[in-house]
């Protein structure tokens, strides 16, 4: 086994319903003012008004801000500030999806540290404590809430800034499956095969530690064993919960073993045609997956092992990307690049664009611009 | 899944030459003045030597103290706490086998919340804060650096107290494969063997959750692995790291979801005739495992997937009993009553006992003490 220092993942309150604790566990953490960072259907969805009543009970006052988009930016971060800055809060509860997470822990930089966020761009930027927080996920995707990342977009420049400081890091995630059950089918169909592709690409990165790989193992039993159900039976808590702590534990993952090449040609295909991430993500993945198993099939394989498939070293690329494809297939998900308006002119300036991408690093396969050209390629039809 | 609440692990620094990180570790955690208590044997060893050695180049001062023998008892902590006092100490340091943890985390309590040890007996009983400590494990067996718990005897009365604080657990555990390549090869039979009944327990108690079922899985996997190894190639630092990550898993595991009717027939046996911990749970484990499987079967058959043999239900129960026997016999451990000289007259004095011991409440079948007499009925050959 290599080194490895294992630091200890958030704590998760998990449970249908675990939402009632959140009184208990932010006066645990020693709230008294708080700040609660939503996107506005969650607040159209009353979930905000159901927090601040878990909070009042416990006599803990709040203020909800609610001026974020998906892809939180820099300014939204500053607002945050500002609202955060005028009721004097004392902590701060991220509740919604990813952005809602991203944003909290944005606006807690620099409400504690000031300056401008892009000035924590990097990792242990913050010289000052941060105030405690809690994450509140309704998505079962990012994992947002298991990491000490905010990621941000710079106003201005328009470049995604990934703000990296353990200070950042949420003192709890409350893990209430109830609360994912609003998700509509298309959040539930990306966000879940997000998760997955966390899953998959954390068990074999070359920053991976038998920590990592244990989360990521597990993550990837659960999303795997549960992604279809959540798909054809949306009410399904027991599911919803799988997906839910699947991919939480798929986040713990990867804030320690970071992503891989997936990730790495799937941002510019953003970039460059506006692709959501996740569908990027589930074109792009089988392909990586035949590709890295010539490095990593036998690890592959152990996680065919874990969904009760049998394979070897050789066959498990094909398999599990096969598997991968069946799932992609089953959300709806596009399985080629021309489905998502890609040109095939446009490959040399993408693959220029992913040999840059810092996820490539980590990658089992190194990865340059002529490796990311094929990977493009084989995903047209 | 059912509800749980995961409070963080220890954080565990891994790899071979960790303890070249020692002094690193306890200055991220504001060491000054530590103490460092030790089994004598590794005083002799130079390991507090080694341990003094890195403490010191990080500008750290140390007392050794190794006034403590295997199962401590409350005048050795109060010796203990007398040298931390006299040292004016800031921090604690354990290092050894799971005497030395349980001692560090003892001397620890009395140290800052004043008293005797067994004002602790208990849960949750200290209401100061407590010294930051690290633990430094010399055998892979107990996992005692991953639990909030302080295992002491009254030297009085000789009851065995579990003091249970979450403020009592190491800040970090340091988890150096070359610190276990001296353990006797005794002790790398009955410590190996007591975390592997720790991981087979840990997997199936009724207080398990989908948090401790990752750890306790993962511990099998790799103790399961890596024991005959050990056993009969003791220099492998390959096949010790497992172990000794191995058992700190199971004692992450064990944290949260307790132990079972092994450890519960087990004590008994150890009061009446002495024997030692790990002989107790060696002859008693395949028979609790043959007896759970009629509600836990399909867990058992998970485990055996796990190490790569298949089964069903119905045959896992006697398929892992047979594997846990065949480690046993590997490790030269007997494998009945008889041999450790217990007397069948005895066995309703000892179910009665068993059925008293609170780690008996965990296990996913009821045992009362027609039940205990049964188990202990069939350990004989």
């Amino acid at each position: 086994m290599r080194p490895f220092d294992f630091d200890p993942p958030v704590r998760a309150v998990f449970g249908e319903g675990a939402l009632d604790r959140l009184g208990e566990v932010a006066r645990e953490h020693g709230f008294r003012r708080t700040l609660v960072v939503a996107d506005p259907p969650i607040v159209e969805a009353g979930m905000v008004a159901a927090a601040g009543g878990r909070l009042e009970d416990a006599g803990i006052e709040w203020t909800a801000f609610s001026g974020l988009a998906p892809n939180p930016d820099s300014r939204m971060v500053e607002a945050g500030r500002a609202a955060g800055a005028e009721a004097d809060v004392d902590s701060i509860i991220g509740l919604g999806g990813g952005s809602a997470m991203d944003c909290a822990k944005g606006i807690n930089f620099v409400l504690t540290n000031g300056g401008h966020i892009r000035d924590y761009w990097g990792q242990h930027k913050a010289r000052r404590a941060m105030l405690p927080s809690i994450g509140i996920p309704t998505t079962a995707g990012t994992g947002s809430e298991a990491q000490p990342t905010a990621l941000i977009s710079d106003a201005e420049t328009h470049a995604k800034m990934a703000c990296t400081d353990p200070k950042a890091a949420f003192r709890a995630a409350i893990l209430d499956p109830l609360l994912t059950l609003t998700q509509p089918p298309e959040v539930t169909a990306t966000a879940g095969f997000d998760a997955i592709s966390h899953a998959v690409e954390a068990f074999v990165t070359a920053a991976r530690t038998p920590v990592s790989e244990m989360f990521a193992r597990e993550a990837w039993r659960l999303l795997e064993g549960h992604f279809e159900t959540v798909l054809t039976e949306p009410e399904n808590t027991a599911a919803r919960g799988a997906m839910l702590f699947g991919s939480h534990a798929a986040g713990v993952a990867i804030a320690q073993s970071m992503l891989g090449a997936t990730h790495a040609c799937a941002n510019p295909l953003t970039m460059t045609y506006g692709t959501t991430h996740a569908v990027a993500i589930a074109v792009m993945l089988p392909h990586v997956v035949r590709w890295n198993a010539e490095a990593v099939g036998d690890r592959y394989a152990e996680l065919l092992t874990v969904s009760g498939r049998s394979s070897t070293a050789i066959t498990a690329g094909d398999q599990l990307a096969a598997r991968l494809e069946e799932l992609a297939r089953a959300a709806g998900l596009p399985l080629s690049l021309d489905e998502v308006g890609a040109r095939k002119t446009d490959v040399p300036a993408l693959a220029a664009n992913a040999a840059t991408q810092w996820t490539g690093t980590y990658n089992p396969r190194p990865i340059d611009a002529g490796a990311a050209e094929a990977l493009y390629r084989r995903a047209f039809s």
